[in-house]
C-alpha cells in the first residue's frame, strides 16, 4: 500500500520496508463509538491534564495536534496541515464508526492487544477486530481484577486468583497501573496471606473501588508474575494524578530482581526511556515500549525513538500506539513510528554504523517479531 | 534589520521571520554599568561555580565562551570566532554603558522583564529602558520582600503583604528562588498565621537576611499566588550552592495541584526541561522558559530547544535570556534562541510534520505572544 | 595511519585531525589473554546483565554488537557489517594475544590508565604495554586496598594508609566503586578513627571481602582525597547489582563541596551525563568521562557525546574506552569516539557556532591534553 502521507518513506529499500511492514500494536485501548463534541476531541489530545483545557488554549496547539493535522488529514481526503477548524468540520461529517473503519486499517496492524481496563462507550476486543479487519486480543488489567474480587463475598485472594485465571485463559497478557496508585518507590515484595486478607477486608469496607492499598497492589503483581504471560506496567508519562517522579522504572529494580522469567513490559517510558533501556539490558525478562510517547511527541518522535535505541537490546523493544478515544490515535502511532524509526535508522545506515540489512531486520523485530514471540500471537 | 551574524537565517520565509521577530525577554537582570577586569568577565561566563576559576581554566573554554566569540564579536565589529585575547582587548575599548547601548538594541527586544532581586552596580528597570530604547518592567523577588518585611518592626505577615502589594502595583510578576533555599522537595502548603509569626520572630532574631526558613518561604509563595500575577520559579541549573536534584520540578506537583489559576513560570529548567514540559501539559497555569540554559549551551542550544518542544503545549513556552552582568548575555540569549529555534523548526517543516505557517505561528507564540498574554505587556 | 574504517573521517581538516590524534585512554582494564567460547564473548557485549543471556537473545543484537561488526571486522580483514557467525568464525582463528596485538595498536593510544581492581586471566599493566607498544600506568582501586588492609593483622587504618601510599607511589590515580557498594546517596563525610576501627573489626570478622561497610568506604575516599592524585568514581551505567538511581552524581554534591583540589573524575556517566556536566562546571576539580557509554551506545555514541558537550567546560572532559575482556572494546571505544566527536563538532562548525580551529583544539583537550595535565603522563 502506498497510502496517504507515505511519500516520505519511498525511494529506498529501508523506507519501503518500513512503509509496508505490518505491525503488532501491543498496547492500546478502544476507539470511540459514540458521537462527541469538539471539546471532547481537543481534551483527548492532552494526556496529562485532567481539567478542561483553559479558554486561551487549544488541544491542537501541541506536537500531537500538529501531527494529527499533518498525517491524519490525508486519510480523510484533506490536504496535509489543514487548519484545526477545517479538520474538525471535515471530521464531523463522519461518525466514529466510519472514522474507525478508515483509521484502523490505515495503521496496517495485524494484531491489536487491547487493555480493556478503562473506558465506556468505546470499542471492545470484538468490535476492534471487526472495525479493523485484524485480530484483537485482551490484556487484563490487574486493578480491575482486584475490584471484581472485592465485589465477591468469599476469600479475596482465592477470588482474585480465580478471576484472573479465568480471564487470562483467553487473554495474552496482564497490565498494572501501579504507577498511578502510589508509584514504584517502596516495598514490592509479595505480602503474606494474612496481610492480604486484612487489607482486603479494609478495602471492601471502604467500597472496594479505586484500589490504592499497597498490599493488594503487590499481591496482584505477584499473582500475575505466576501466570508467566507478559505483564505490562505503565511507566512515566500519564495524567497529573500520578507522581511522575515515582514512576521512574529504576525504582522497580528490587521487584525485577525477583521477577523470574515472566516478561515485564515497560510501557510509554517518557521521560525515563533511557533508564528503561538500561533495565532491558540488565534483565532477560524486561522489555520497553514506545506507545503514547510517540503520539504526544509528534515531530519529536524520532528523537525519542533514537533515545530508545541506546541501551535496550533490539530483541527487547516493542511497538504500540496506546491509542484511546479518537481512532486517529491508533493510526497516528503507527504513522509516527514509521516516520521516526526511518529517520533514526537511516542515519545509522548513512553513518556507516549499521548495514541496510541490519536496519530492516531491527524494524521487523520492533514492529512485530518481538511481540509475536512473547505474546505468542 | 539584517544585523551582524544574521546570515544563517536568511534565505527562507521562516528564517527571515525568526530573524525579524521582536522578542519579550520575560526574565533577566541588569547589565553591568561599572568597569571590571578580565577575571570578573570570565567568571561571569560560568553559572555554577561560586569559586574563582582554577588557574588552568578559562571561562572562554565553554559553550558559552565559544558562542560569545562567534556571535557577540561581530556586534562590536570583530570577525566571528575572534580569539579570547582579541575579544577582551577590543571589548575593553568600550565602557559598560557603551556596550549596553550596542548589545541591548541588537537583541531586538521590545520588553524586558527585570528580576531586581540581585546585584548592585547593575542597571535597574529605568536604566535598562534607557539603554535599550525599549520598555522595561519589574519582577519582584519574593525573598527580597521577605527581607524587607523582616526589617520592619510590626507584624511580619502584614508587613510582607503590604510591601508585596505596594511593589506589585507597578510590577508584572513575582519570582522565587526557593530552589536555592532548600529546594522543592517537601511540604509546600500554606503555613498557619501562628507558624508564620513564630518563624518570623526566629528569623528576625537571627538577623533577617538570606531567608532559608521553610515556613516563611511557603508563606511567601502563597501570598504571591493570591496576587494572580505570574510567579516565576527558578528551576534546575544554578550555582553549586543549590542541590540540583532538589530542583526537579516534579517535586512541585503537590504545590501545583493547589496553585489555582495563577500562572507559574518554570525558569531555565535544564536538565529537567522534559519534566517541566510535562507539567506545562498537565496544568493549565504552568509555563516553561529557556533562559540561562540557551546561553550556557551555546552550540547545543538547538538540542535543548528541541527537548523543550516535546510535551509542552505551544501556548505555554516563553523566551528569556536571563542575562546578568555582561551586556553580551542579553543579546546572546536572543541570538542563540533565534538560531536554535530555526534549526529545530526547519527540521520539523522539512520532515513534513509541520507546515511553514505552523512554524511561523509558534515562533510568534514563544517569542512574544504568550508572554504578552500572561504579563499583559 | 589511514586504517580500516577511517574513511568516514577523511576529506576535511577536522576529520583528518580526529583520525590521527593519539589518545590517552584514561580508564580501562586488561584484555583477555586466555581462550574462551562464544558464550563468554557474547556475554561480554552486555554490561548490565549478570545472568547468562536468555536463549532467545544474542549479545550481537545491540548497539555494541552492531558497532563491533561494523568497525572491528575490518581490523581483522573482514568486510564491514559481517554477520555474527562470520565474525565469530574469523575471530576464532586468532588467539587472544594475537587479537590484542591487532586491536590495541589500532586504537592509536599512547597511554593506557589501567584499573587493576578486577579480573583474572587478563592483561596487567606490563602486558598491556607490551601488547600495545604504548605506555601503561596503574590506577589503584580503593576497595581492593581495603581488602588488602583487612587481610593484615594490625591497625586497619594504618595498614590501609600504608598500602595505598605504597601502591600510589607507582600509580597515576585511584578509583572507587562506591556506586556498586550502596551508591552515592547518604553521608559521605570522613568517619572518626574510632568508627573506622570498630567497622574494620566487624568486617574482618565477616571475612573482609566485598566491602560494603559505609564507614570504611567513606574512610577510603577521604584517604584517597589526601593523596591529591586524581580519583575516579564509577557513575551511572553498570550491572544490575547497582541501584542505578543511587549513582546519580548529584548525590555527590556534599562530598564534592569538601573535596578540595583533588581531581574527581566521574566515569561513564550515562544516563546522568548532563548532571555530571553540571558538576564539572560547578567545581574546579570535577571532570567527566565518556568511557563504557560510548561502546554500549554504538551508533548513538554521537548523541551521547553531544549531551556531554553541554555544560561541561572543555578543559574538564576526558576520553576513555573502559575496555575489558575482548580487545575489540579497547579499539572500539577509540573508533566510536573519533566518529562521534567528529559528527558533533562538524555540526557545531557547519552551524557557525565554532570555528574549525576551535574544534581541533577541543579535540586535543579531550583526546589527551586534559588527561596529560591531571595525571601528569
Amino acid at each position: 500500500m502506498t497510502g496517504p502521507g507515505q511519500s516520505h518513506l519511498s525511494g529506498s529499500a529501508l523506507g519501503e520496508h518500513i512503509s509496508e511492514v505490518v505491525l503488532i500494536d501491543q498496547h492500546m485501548h478502544g476507539c470511540w463509538l459514540t458521537p462527541g463534541d469538539r471539546r471532547r476531541f481537543e481534551n483527548a489530545l492532552n494526556e496529562a491534564n485532567t481539567e478542561p483545557l483553559a479558554a486561551f488554549d487549544s488541544g491542537f496547539d501541541s506536537q500531537l495536534g500538529f501531527a494529527l493535522r499533518a498525517h491524519c488529514g490525508p486519510v480523510l481526503g484533506l490536504p496535509e496541515h489543514v487548519d484545526p477548524d477545517g479538520y474538525w468540520a471535515h471530521r464531523s461529517r463522519f461518525d466514529e464508526v466510519e472514522l474507525a473503519r478508515r483509521f484502523l486499517p490505515a495503521a496496517r496492524v495485524s494484531n491489536w492487544l487491547v487493555d480493556t481496563g478503562i473506558g465506556s462507550d468505546i470499542a471492545g476486543v470484538v468490535e476492534l477486530a471487526d472495525l479493523s479487519g485484524s485480530a484483537a486480543h485482551e490484556v487484563v488489567r490487574l486493578e480491575q481484577v482486584a475490584e471484581q474480587a472485592a465485589q465477591t463475598s468469599g476469600d479475596y485472594a482465592a477470588a482474585f486468583e480465580e478471576i484472573l485465571g479465568h480471564r487470562a485463559a483467553t487473554a495474552v497478557g496482564t497490565k498494572s497501573i501501579l504507577a498511578y496508585r502510589g508509584g514504584f518507590d517502596g516495598d514490592l515484595t509479595e505480602p503474606s496471606p494474612g496481610q492480604v486478607a486484612a487489607a482486603a477486608q479494609r478495602w471492601r469496607e471502604e467500597g472496594g473501588v479505586g484500589l490504592r492499598d499497597r498490599i493488594l497492589l503487590r499481591f496482584g503483581l505477584h499473582q500475575a508474575l505466576r501466570l508467566g504471560m507478559p505483564m505490562q506496567l505503565h511507566v512515566g508519562l500519564g495524567d497529573r494524578d500520578c507522581d511522575l517522579h515515582k514512576t521512574n522504572p529504576l525504582y522497580l529494580l528490587d521487584f525485577l530482581r525477583q521477577s523470574g522469567d515472566t516478561p515485564i513490559v515497560l510501557l510509554h517510558c517518557y521521560p525515563y526511556e533511557r533508564e528503561a533501556g538500561y533495565l532491558a539490558q540488565a534483565f532477560n525478562n524486561v522489555y520497553v515500549d514506545c506507545g503514547l510517547s510517540v503520539n504526544h511527541l509528534g515531530a519529536r518522535a524520532a528523537a525519542f525513538l533514537g533515545r530508545m535505541l541506546e541501551l535496550a537490546p533490539f530483541r527487547k523493544i516493542l511497538y504500540s500506539s496506546d491509542g484511546y478515544g479518537p481512532a486517529e490515535l491508533h493510526f497516528l502511532g503507527a504513522r509516527l513510528w514509521r516516520n521516526g524509526i526511518h529517520r533514526v535508522l537511516r542515519e545509522f545506515v548513512d553513518g556507516g554504523d549499521w548495514s541496510g540489512a541490519d536496519a530492516i531486520r531491527v524494524v521487523d523485530l520492533i514492529a512485530r517479531d518481538n511481540a509475536a514471540r512473547i505474546y505468542r500471537v
